[in-house]
């Protein structure tokens, strides 16, 4: 039997709000078992960008990833926001060990093709390096991920959070039985947009469809369920979206996703 | 019989000159047995603390660590430096992992006391987890640290990175044979200042001290070498300084500490 394995996506509004940061960290330092955590950090890399005189270029929502820019978030994602996380985790008692995907040749990626956007130094997941992954897990650690990839030709990539949660769930799903956990503002997938309260329990593929018709799923979430339904397709065993109830089960407070 | 172990520190001048760069992390690549990294990269902290309009504050060489300063620090040393160096020693087939004294609780550090100086959140270096970095060598993996480490209540300290090295030495020589190389733009400890070329092929404690009384040793090369001395009196088997030359034996072109 397989051994089981959480992953936890926590987004960019949670890692703002200082309390609510230090809150997730101490529900993610209770959980039991093996355990990964990945990060965004999106907006703290606007601020620097801002304080540095680099104006953050997006379209269509998604960051154009420049030289200049490249830095930035290398410093911020990799740097700041993953190295104090890793250090409240250890005050926490989780023997964390921040890594982007190039340490340990962890994930590995491909410059975005050129098409009609040039994203500059983006990256698209190629291969997850499960087996030293598995071993950092089996001496007791617990990786703490940010949004970098490498090319395994000495080139950082910025690299969707979302993307490397859900590769990484599917990567060590051949060793584990993979739980994943999409952690945002959000209490889960919303019936009516403008209430909050009103949470989907469960999605499966059949609904999953028929919420893209009806346009109840659109926008940001659509490319968030189309990774978590891409998950379960290649072998998570089940992905969870919602903000803090996620880890407190017995309230049920979240979207249960599953095939 | 003990395994061998390598630990190389690269100086700040280094880390600015790119191919410098990476013909050390050619050299170090192609060293055989274990290893580990440290790095400083002291210029481009100062460069962003520029760029961001914080003054950088020194006193008698060392850096006072303020709260945004940590930040720049951390962002610079854990992120920009570390991850492109950990890319670059990827392409070149090295199995390296970036890690602060946070990660893995590699190096736990306390504030230095406040004295005549506040040197804000620097940190003097209490315990390193030997334990866990033998098993991160023991998986393949050859750590680059940058130089933060961290208190174990969530704060991390910025830590000189000679200091850093040869804790890591005498932490790791319980279980491994160390040789410590500080790797800078000398190639090693100089009788004639003047003289790039006046290298003192070894030195033993008798000699260490009357090159002291002598005024041979003054300035930046008195922390240092007292930091080799104090490895050595500690377990270390040798200490070298000196530039690339330390990677090219057959030259002998650097200087050899022993006791």
């Amino acid at each position: 039997m397989k051994q089981k394995l959480s992953i936890v996506k926590i987004g960019g509004n949670i890692i703002e709000k200082e309390s609510e940061l230090q809150e997730l960290l101490r529900l993610f330092s209770e959980m039991d078992g093996f355990k990964v955590l990945i990060h965004g950090g999106g907006k703290k890399a606007s601020e620097v960008l801002n304080k540095m005189g680099i104006a953050p270029k997006m379209v269509g929502g998604r960051r154009i990833t420049d030289s200049d820019t490249l830095d930035v978030v290398t410093m911020v994602y990799g740097g700041l926001v993953n190295k104090n996380m890793v250090a409240q985790l250890q005050a926490m008692g989780t023997n964390a060990i921040g890594m982007s995907g190039a340490d340990a040749n962890s994930i590995r990626a491909h410059k975005r093709p050129l098409k009609e956007i040039d994203y500059g130094f983006a990256g698209d997941v190629e291969n997850i390096n499960s087996h030293t992954l598995n071993k950092l897990l089996q001496i007791g650690l617990t990786p703490v991920f940010c949004a970098l990839t490498h090319d395994g030709n000495g080139q950082l990539l910025n690299t969707n959070a979302d993307t490397i949660a859900s590769e990484l769930a599917i990567g060590l799903s051949a060793d584990f039985e993979v739980t994943l956990n999409y952690c945002f503002e959000l209490k889960g997938v919303l019936k009516n947009r403008k209430d909050k309260n009103s949470v989907i329990r469960a999605i499966n593929s059949e609904l999953y469809k028929e919420l893209i018709d009806n346009g109840v799923i659109a926008d940001g979430m659509l490319p968030k369920l189309h990774n978590c339904f891409r998950a379960l397709s290649k072998g998570v065993e089940e992905v969870r979206i919602g903000n803090l109830g996620l880890f407190d089960r017995t309230e049920n407070n979240y979207t249960r996703l599953i095939l």
